[in-house]
């Protein structure tokens, strides 16, 4: 069994992590680290318990729990923190947190190459029906060029688009061959076609009762190939995390994306 | 049997409205006009034919056609002239051209109760499933005041958004109580939250494949209510346009929108 | 503000709707009853707190609390109790229980109209997208008689297809007058055609990660009609139950279906 | 310039594909063959013309054409006899036509390794959206083995499922490891859970207004995805069409389905 510790396990990601890693079989729970923890009983907090699970507020409790990878669903600033101290103590460690800059990440990867026995994985987004809706969207534009991307959240999220869609594009904009053919509209009320990257439109939509959705839509003559990925909880993330927990052991270095854990053969 | 001249009967939604009158036994095609015609057999021209049928040029022609109601899908300027004609002539005029401006329209409503016996409907959308899907939207709208609109289209439509987009807005401004409320999100590349009229958001899609959709989204808390109509084909006009000839005689002057003959009980 | 009893307190829904009940300003929570409740403060329960709440394990318990309406969201067996009880002692009752038979619903109406002073309130589904849903399919189905309905739950749901699902072809099957045409597909694998009631086809798909789902398609010459209902969160329901909580006061006896009481102006 | 004949070219789908040759600047349309033409002039009989274009009721007469490729959408019986002479006159032959055996195809292999010089590829869907979306569902299915399909298709369609419904299915079960979770379900209503084919759920949709449509949900943790292709018009055919013209001469021997010639890097 993979023993893993937590950061952030009082925030609502980070306590769903542990709920997940203590229904897995292959993995363990031997500690939770939050700053708003301070010897309390983690069952009080989040509804967890365990036998012999060390349960912190800092960093370097996780030496004592003898945690193989850690888990990071933070904020920017403390993850940061969070990942030097796991490559300075040889644990592996699966980052969920944005925000992270590219400045930053060029730092972790030096400090990495130069004296980390462990590994780092970041990755945007752990749902695996996203890598896929991402990675399909990739393989399609090299057929039908044409492509335009809805994305629908939730009123509270706070940019347009998403990162999710934007990453989308960039798969898209990196293997086609052609922009596609140009429509003839001309907008009537301004904003109508949607934000425009590398040639692909995309429209954000807000709305009280979605989650987390997007649908790229390609057209072709006569046809069209739609992928679309439906969020509806965070547990989505939860296969992914742990697939990762598992994985991460022999990857090698600093990996951005799932895509690289999940064994897609494109 | 009510019978029925076709002005603009050599293009392809004329053409498309001479088959469907054909088709149906409750009226009768008796007069097909087209500035391109000049006593050709209509059969060579459009694969219609009938015995006794009025093939012309000129609008003047239906009259000897003993037309009680003309239909015309052709352009602005063209149904303008084609509605006096017919208004001057005790012909009831179902149209399905757009174009035609508020003076225009202001004009043609003087004319008729001065002067005519005959009346006139214009309706934007001849789609039953479409006048459906504006009127649910005004519904809905009262109880799920948060909507936006996705409309898509083929990469050969001028205007976006859509006429049918725009007088959903106006459908559902009319009723609702509040705007709704508010999303937190800025934009990170512009247009990305669409065109906005009265607060209702409109993303346009253009995408080869596509012929004519739209899909109006309500958000509520915890759930979503999404109508769309899809038109696949021109044909999916012609049940509105059946039905309007068989209902205009009974209508009361100068009507616009096929909601006011469809039955809705709403 | 009107006073609110809830039974079931103690179970998802009904913990969801002491919350919503004391969300709102129009109404106040006053009671709490749940055969699991033996005096606890309800704080410890279910997170929810009131000074001056009644919370205890037996209905007779509300009387104290002066509630005028009862929501209950139970089982069957204790539903009627509750709903008995509230009957005999003019309290208003909004029941979102299901599974209660037609020979106990007359039973109910018998005692109502015989010596109650109160009323009664029972719905299927309290959210307000979902009423919507069938009203329109209802509405729908006078012009576009061609119809198939589509379900999509988790896997833990027990019956296919679920009751929303007929209830919507009940709907259909009062107003239309043709049963559209025939299509003619015959079955390679049994089943793939889905079940038939009235002559609507009803498939009901069941996969993790969906909620509660459901789509009627409307078909008509080149055209289709889709209404779509999509439920992701038990919250849903709330502001159904809360509407129903104002206006059960102004009801007549008993009455079945929240479309009652939205205004729906159909 | 590949030179091209055209089997059924009296046929909406040969007319298409001769449409098509025609517009494409690296083939050539060189012979038309369909068993009503007798020596007319292409041109009056599908509005297509070209010089020295070889028209005529025999595959004979493609000897003199000097058609390298023939393609064929007509019947199985006289698909097999066009594919026989092709193999026995060094033409490469694409063919769409469905309903040939195992059998049969067997016979043909063999024909083919023996005694021909030139290829065959007999593809069931030459839209390429369509064979995109079999093999992103045959990706998807190793991550998220829970799925079921939905096929939408106009009435007069014979077989339900459809056979890329049971095409798709074959895929996923190839690779998926497990059968994924069952639901809990029972049918109220005989039929409701759809047909069934190694574990995965099919529903067939028969409607007016609806012409070839398919999805395939995956449904995992907290999310789905949907994979969809809508086919709105034969011509979606057209690009698969050409792309097989142009590569079927690199193929070796006999090739069954699209997805061999589009270079899909899966």
């Amino acid at each position: 069994m993979i023993k893993v510790g937590v950061f952030g396990a009082g925030g609502r990601m980070g306590a769903e992590v542990c709920r997940a890693v203590m229904a897995d079989e292959e993995v363990e729970l031997v500690g939770a680290v939050d700053p708003t923890f301070s010897g309390q009983d983690l069952d009080s907090i989040a509804g967890i318990s365990g036998s012999g699970l060390v349960v912190a507020g800092e960093p370097e409790a996780l030496t004592k729990s003898g945690a193989e990878v850690a888990v990071d669903f933070t904020v920017a600033e403390a993850a940061l923190a969070n990942i030097e101290w796991c490559l300075s103590n040889a644990v592996h460690a699966v980052v969920g947190t944005t925000g992270i800059t590219s400045a930053q990440l060029d730092a972790l990867r030096a400090k990495q190459s130069k004296e980390s026995k462990s590994n780092l994985l970041i990755a945007p987004n752990f749902a695996i029906g996203a890598v896929l809706m991402m990675e399909f969207a990739r393989q399609a534009a090299r057929f039908l060029p044409d492509a335009e991307i809805i994305e629908l959240h939730h009123p509270g999220k706070k940019d347009a688009p998403s990162g999710t869609a934007i990453k989308t594009v960039e798969g898209i904009s990196e293997v086609r061959k052609s922009k596609g053919i140009s429509d003839e509209s001309s907008e009537v009320l301004p904003g109508a076609r949607g934000a425009e990257k590398d040639g692909v439109h995309i429209h954000s939509v807000r709305l009280p009762g979605l989650v987390a959705h997007q649908e790229v839509i390609f057209g072709g003559t006569g046809q069209t190939l739609s992928i679309r990925h439906d969020s509806t909880d965070r547990t989505s993330f939860m296969p992914g995390v742990l697939l990762a927990i598992k994985k991460i052991g022999s990857l090698d270095g600093v990996t951005i994306g799932l895509e690289h854990v999940l064994d897609l053969g494109l």
